[in-house]
């Protein structure tokens, strides 16, 4: 990216092995994610021209010296960020905040290949080579679908609890499906877009609510006996949404949030009257991934449906511009 | 209190039963709260006159009708709302966010004789009349033990943990204590006044950090290998206080939020990066009290020794006084 808008696919320097804990993979599909367009959009400076991508799933081309786990060969998915797995952060379960951690987005994996540091912290292999059709689910789990999961686990969303996702973008949809899977007894999914609402409802969606703000706020309450619901995950990072994730909780209820904060600033005072429970962050999607790959590889569940738009790596400009008018939920890149 | 710095003590008309399931006591105990200081530094706006305190406990002279579990001649703690303790937000155990609350510093408990609206919902009974030395460790239940308390359970204080806590008032060396009892290994006090660093290693602290902000953020960290703590307990309610909990909470870690949140607006971004838990609030001393009391009742904790100037309710004025100069912890008014 060179600026905000102007995308282009280049020819640069092959990735090597630099560190001895490195891999390189070829990489089989990846994706546009919501959180490039803030770049995309001017409201993230990068230092301008960024390569970029953060999500990612390929075949291991080559290991340093000291990979002991990943070999050539193997299918792996890795997260946005490298990480050491070993450090006390990571053991804790937040490995998003590795002591060692490495933003993969610096790395650009929307491209053919890529070195990812920290290989045997960072990569989980498959059971063997995926069909192709399961491909798009793997990419997934590399980041929204483990992003999503996180939310829904922030917010303790479980069984008899009434969850609410507020966002439609692929992260909010695919919490609607980890709520699902975690067992929620009622899931409301907060979308004005035909396509969107269809695929959450398939996802476990009971209900959905169009209206947004105090409008939205009030809709979950009169669902919830007035309380508001129990679990609220928030997807998408602006401060109207989170405002309208934390009134829409109801006291001593958790708010999950995931959307990457732009221009939030929560209220003390109300947050304070609120009794919610605020967790969030950049998603320790490694903590996820075995048991992700496991149950995509069961087929028990099928993130890969958020990929509405399927375009080769050098049509990545139109990618871009699919995600930023919302024509596309998400675009699958396949080098 | 008429208005900033203007206490005054006056006859007024008898409490007496309104609704059915009120009780009126006598009170054995009342006392100045951290909060009752915002009014009186005119940080806070109240309708003047407005009568004051939310912490009691004392003899019940007589119920309504329609109370079932209270009788006249018990000796009765109660927190700062009446709560019906039946509703689903309190058997969630969010009794200050029950949907029937009537706050009680609208009532007023400095005073010889209080209303306590829903009163089976509200009091808990001692097994019998205290001994007076105990009456101050019972008033505290009432609202900063309780409230400490509460910022120890928020924050996940609990074994293994090193937990710090920011505020060294009544609620700040509470929350100390409660953070021993909930069996954390390592507890960082932050205070800079050698009667408050005494009372609070006597109540379990193992260490002393009088640095503040940054630095204070700074000291925490280098006493946990460079992480944060796992646990941190906000007992002042400033945006500065707010900042360094937030600070000085490891990736994954808790930080329990009671001191009353005044000028405080958390940057959506920073709390994103953090990764940290936030959960507080005005606490529900209801869910702790009877635990509360049988650990005061069987001498196990002390919490009163917080009571560092005990004046006659008639002294009122100047117990404000030493509270808002910081000459005193607390206040004890008896009637």
């Amino acid at each position: 990216m060179y600026g905000p808008g102007d995308v282009r696919v280049e020819r640069r320097e092959a990735p090597r092995i630099v560190e001895p804990t490195d891999a390189v993979i070829r990489v089989s599909a990846a994706c546009v994610c919501g959180s490039d367009l803030w770049p995309y959009r001017g409201v993230e400076e990068l230092p301008w021209p960024a390569p970029m991508g953060h999500e990612y799933a390929g075949i291991v081309e080559e290991v340093g010296a000291e990979v002991q786990t990943i070999e050539p060969g193997q299918f792996v998915v890795g997260s946005f960020w490298a990480t050491d797995n070993t450090c006390e952060v990571c053991r804790s379960g937040y490995q998003s905040a590795c002591v060692n951690r490495v933003p993969m987005g610096m790395l650009g994996a929307q491209a053919d290949l890529l070195r990812v540091p920290l290989a045997d912290g960072t990569l989980v292999a498959t059971p063997d080579i995926p069909s192709d059709d399961l491909v798009p689910s793997l990419l997934a789990a590399s980041d929204v679908l483990g992003t999503g999961w996180f939310g829904a686990v922030a917010a303790e969303a479980g069984p008899g609890k009434t969850v609410a996702v507020v966002g439609d973008g692929a992260v909010g949809l695919l919490a609607v499906l980890a709520v699902k899977q975690l067992g929620a007894e009622r899931i409301i999914a907060m979308s004005r877009h035909d396509a969107r609402q269809r695929l959450a409802r398939e996802y476990g969606a009971t209900d959905i609510v169009e209206q947004r703000g105090d409008a939205g706020v009030a809709a979950i309450k009169e669902l919830t006996d007035g309380l508001g619901a129990h679990s609220v995950v928030e997807a998408v990072g602006t401060h109207e949404s989170m405002t309208q994730a934390i009134n829409a909780t109801r006291p001593g209820g958790h708010v999950g949030f995931v959307g990457v904060a732009h221009g939030v600033a929560i209220e003390g005072m109300d947050l304070f009257w609120s009794l919610v429970h605020l967790h969030g962050g950049p998603a320790p999607v490694r903590r996820f991934l075995p048991e992700l790959i496991d149950l995509i590889w069961n087929r028990q569940i099928d993130p890969g449906k958020v990929f509405d738009l399927e375009l080769s790596l050098d049509e990545a400009a139109a990618g871009y511009r699919a995600m930023d008018q919302r024509e596309a939920i998400k675009v699958l890149l396949r080098p």
